[in-house]
């Protein structure tokens, strides 16, 4: 192996940074260090990564060691005769969970259950890593950088530079970082200046790059991240079984005005794209990312925050082509929106990237995790019909243990693992909190907690101690919230809410801060052009997405015969049984029978009639359960849009 | 090549029969002699003969010889060193073109231009096979039958029967059924009785042996058919990249109740189930299609014949999962059901199996072929939105001269070569006319003419000349029709239409029949669970679908800002420039613009508010256009389903 681990910077070993940690000044919000933030055992989000460290991570761990994906590596060195298993992608899912460990490590320092196991999967890929640097557990021979399109080497790669980077940041402990950057510096050597033009067919590595430069402050992977933005979208990938814009090669980046392409692909870059603006303030960069954003948000997004309408090709489809049963709606692809939004956020200020990453988190995030943490959704639909083949591992009728393509369960652990590094900002004036959720939060002289119950309730509680906020903290105020109806009290005193530019501002010394955000049940409607969903509302309740399952409808009632009653109400009621929530929704719908029947029949001759609906049959209430919450009462009919009836 | 091939009983020498010619009695209805039945060249299916002749059948030998599928025999002796082209199933193209020049050469028997090619084509095949019989060009060592989930290799010995018994019946050349019963003798020492369990991915040879049976008698070839079709579903093929759905291996054909699975392999099963049954009377099989073809025709079919909802799996997907955008509806699904129904029709003499042959072939499989005849639609769908991507070759912006799956375009070939055969059938009672188109018919003692304006005028001329006819004549009265509406004179004399299963009766010796089916424009209403088109109607006219498209629309108008005017008249007008039918519909729309603003937007807080619609800018007329000659004016948005707006 080669020795070109270069010793770290002095900021780098201290173990403070948490995911995305920008040097450069060309981002308006700074991420606080990792420990600032410690998210509440008791709240949504620290359930979550209880759930998390409890069940999921070991959980990955085994299926992993079953999947027969860490013996791959394993075979490299003689250690394992079995023949490679699994995609030539998976050697990611190892650096994933060890991404996922490493922020525990950060999470919970004095308590580091999986270290040893850390220890002999980073033994394993130095023992397997190749003098050069190079480290894949199928390639070896002409097989290396072979493929580009299709060979996920350099995505490889930026997994396993990600995980090192965690490793660093929350243990100070270089092994892995010694592999990633002896991988690294081959990529630097072979497509770095003068070298190859080439990029990989998954990015993911860009992010990776500007993360590792971050780290070490080694200016060459942060101009490897830049050029390879540059050159993609030159076609040097070729065409092959998929489409350009599949593998991100359809445009270059500058000049790209919409979303297009695999899902995770698309996100993945903008997540790195946004990384190399962070580091060099590239105007024109940013500028195509806004415009990607935009595109995203006006026409290709699920009201989950789920993208990738199509299976085939995995692909993110037309615009306003979002079908709720064919859904693709990817983990990870939602994971990949989180991580892009993070980075916007920071690059500008603007609330609603953190309006996304919530929405994101709970609901096309979380839905994909069941409440034990050990069962997953690789896609995920908005509506399940009555007599669903479920048999499909890619439209399945319940959450499973883990999947051919293994890439979403490791993913979601990293995720949660670091959520902490998400929840607020800073800038020179203040403190800006973003995720909300129980937390203690210490940067600087500022030191406070926040209570709620959120996502639950909208009332959140900043508590700053007896001396009060030693600088500005600022409250996101939700793009699903009414400001109008939103109260903030300040010591006691109500204020009133000013939002500016997303966030309602309140200066120190303030001790105790209330800002209340009333949570009713929202009936949502999407754009006329959304072809699938006409006719429908979804129900929304701050953050969270609402869905009717046909698991709790009376006997004999079939969900896709139910249409709400416009003009009815919507109200928050209690837990449903078997729903891992405090709350659901109850509507009031008709039901309107209309099981056989012609698939077709005419309504009218020589002039345009109306589709109409069957009769009436009866009125019931419904209780809609939080979207995330899905299928744990068992497999079955669900939907998200509901038909509203006509007035009668 | 061992010498399996028997002499041809008597009758098969006798080029009479055209495609499917039942030998036992367990048909309600027997096709005419492939001669009894002459198109006229000037009528809708006449003249899209003419151009399968003139254009079609050239132009795909021509791309066969460009994607080197004739090369990849050739190699197999020495006659080309270029690598094996393509999917291990574009044989199966050969034989396809090599059945359409069949029975070309039986529609037109003093013209055979084709044939020098055929023989060498045949030659070449001959010379390729082995001495056991086996015939494949990409398999000749241990590959051989070693894959049948995704071999394709008794797919395409069905193809080479179908081609090789079309050519016997056609020209009484039994060079090619030489070649074929090599290969079909060894599949029956394979995997007939005490052979190896087993049956292929895909299913098509079931049919094949069926006829290759009858055109033999060889009693083998039946038996090898039906134990194929008893031992599917019992799971050999095992599971791979495909759910066993896919292969058709989820359930024995028995104990099937609906649809499932890739949609071409689906109705090639049922197709050639119904070939079993002819020749057996199985009632166990004959109730399990009738529920296959009653869960497709209540669940599974677009309102233009088409099947298959998924792009992913080209799968049939769930109940009522037939979205209009991303309908894949494949070519050759369309050509299977019309192949399917035929069947259906033959053993239960029910008009409702001749109606969806003429629905999908005037809709479905019409709309794949240009006018010129050159360039075809592998998928079908019933939408494309502004800014569609169409660099997909299955979801194209327009129609493309070849694929690399290439199956549907010689599939078209074959049909459109052999539509003769479809056109009318005989009982111990008499003859009945399914298909109207100008036509000539002689069978036994009963000769007529046929002229018709249809699909485009529902008058039907039956002119029987002077003697009259020798045996009853029943017309179809289709589905589409209001019977009561419909007008019957037989010679000058007006008689009530009375329709029995379908079909309206006419003894002889009546001269000269005139039925006159009304053909207004019907607004179309899709089952309420087909959430797809909730709110949408389409327009038909006859058996023929319509819609709209961009082309033609004023400058500023997007069509998707379009919505039908309810109770506003639905007219028959003129051709379009640019569109090859005689006629199109004017229909009134509102213009409602909803370009920009929000993807979603809340319209009721605590209530179910309605979704409401952008408001109505101004009335416009626009024409629809026959859904099969869309995108001939050029690629563009379309949709044959549209909202109704609400009434003002």
């Amino acid at each position: 192996m080669s020795s070109t681990t270069s010793s770290l910077t002095p900021t780098a070993v201290v173990p403070v940074d948490g995911p995305v940690a920008p040097r450069a000044s060309h981002v308006r919000r700074r991420p606080l260090a990792f420990g600032d933030v410690t998210i509440g055992a008791g709240g949504f989000l620290g359930r979550w990564q209880s759930v998390n460290r409890d069940a999921t991570i070991p959980h990955v761990l085994a299926q992993l060691e079953a999947a027969g994906t860490i013996d791959n590596v394993r075979r490299l060195v003689g250690l394992s005769d079995a023949d490679h298993r699994g995609f030539n992608f998976v050697d990611s899912d190892i650096a994933k969970t060890l991404e996922a460990i490493a922020w525990e490590a950060g999470r919970v320092p004095d308590d580091q259950p999986w270290e040893r196991q850390a220890q002999e999967l980073v033994a394993l890929l130095a023992a397997a890593q190749r003098d050069d640097g190079y480290l894949h557990s199928l390639y070896r021979g002409d097989e290396v950088f072979a493929d580009l399109r299709w060979g996920h080497e350099l995505y490889v790669l930026g997994h396993l530079v990600q995980a090192a980077v965690a490793r660093a940041r929350t243990t100070g402990r270089t092994d892995l970082l010694d592999v990633a950057r002896g991988f690294a510096d081959l990529a630097v050597r072979r497509f770095g200046p003068g070298g190859q033009v080439g990029y990989c067919g998954h990015p993911e590595v860009e992010t990776a790059l500007v993360e590792l430069y971050r780290l070490t402050g080694e200016r060459s992977y942060l101009d490897l991240a830049r050029s390879q933005v540059d050159q993609r979208g030159s076609g040097v990938l070729g065409s092959g079984p998929f489409e350009p814009a599949y593998h991100q090669d359809h445009v270059p980046v500058r000049e790209a005005t919409e979303v297009a392409g695999h899902a995770v692909r698309q996100a993945y870059l903008a997540a790195g794209v946004a990384d190399v603006v962070a580091e060099t303030g590239d105007p024109e960069l940013l500028a195509a990312l806004l415009r990607l954003w935009d595109s995203a948000q006006a026409t290709s997004t699920y009201v989950t925050g789920g993208t990738g309408s199509r299976h085939k090709d995995e692909a993110l489809g037309d615009p306003f082509e979002l079908p709720p049963d064919r859904a693709y709606a990817e983990t990870c692809a939602a994971v990949a929106t989180f991580q892009w939004a993070w980075r916007m956020l920071l690059l500008t200020g603007e609330s609603r990237f953190a309006d996304e990453m919530e929405r994101t988190l709970h609901n096309a995030i979380r839905a994909s995790t069941s409440a034990d943490g050990t069962r997953f959704f690789y896609s995920n639909p908005l509506q399940v019909r009555t007599d669903h083949d479920g048999s499909s591992e890619f439209s399945p009728a319940g959450r499973l243990p883990w999947f051919a393509c293994a890439c979403c369960p490791p993913n979601l652990a990293r995720l949660v693992a670091s959520l902490q590094g998400y929840v607020a900002t800073r800038d020179d004036r203040g403190v800006q909190l973003h995720l909300y959720t129980d937390a203690e939060v210490a940067v600087g002289a500022s030191r406070f907690t926040v209570s709620t119950e959120y996502p639950w309730d909208g009332r959140v509680v900043v508590d700053a101690g007896p001396n009060g906020l030693a600088e500005d903290l600022s409250l996101r105020v939700p793009g699903w919230a009414d400001p109008a109806a939103a109260r903030l009290v300040v010591d006691g005193v109500e204020r009133p809410v000013v939002v500016v530019d997303g966030y309602a501002r309140v200066s120190g010394p303030a001790s105790r801060i209330e800002l209340d955000l009333p949570m009713p049940v929202v009936a949502v409607a999407a754009h006329p052009r959304v072809d699938a969903v006409r006719g429908c509302v979804a129900l929304r309740r701050g953050p969270v997405v609402f869905c009717v399952e046909q698991a709790g409808l009376p006997a004999g009632i079939v969900l896709e015969d139910l249409a709400l009653v416009p003009g009815s109400p919507l109200r928050t009621v209690g837990p449903v049984a078997g729903v891992d929530a405090p709350v659901a929704v109850e509507a009031v719908v008709v039901h309107r029978p209309a099981s056989g029947g012609p698939l077709y029949r005419p309504v009218g001759s020589g002039v345009v009639g109306t589709p109409g609906v069957p009769p009436v049959e009866r009125r019931l209430t419904v209780r809609a359960v939080p979207y995330h919450c899905w299928a744990s009462r068992g497999p079955g009919a669900m939907r998200v849009w509901m038909p509203v009836a006509e007035r009668q």
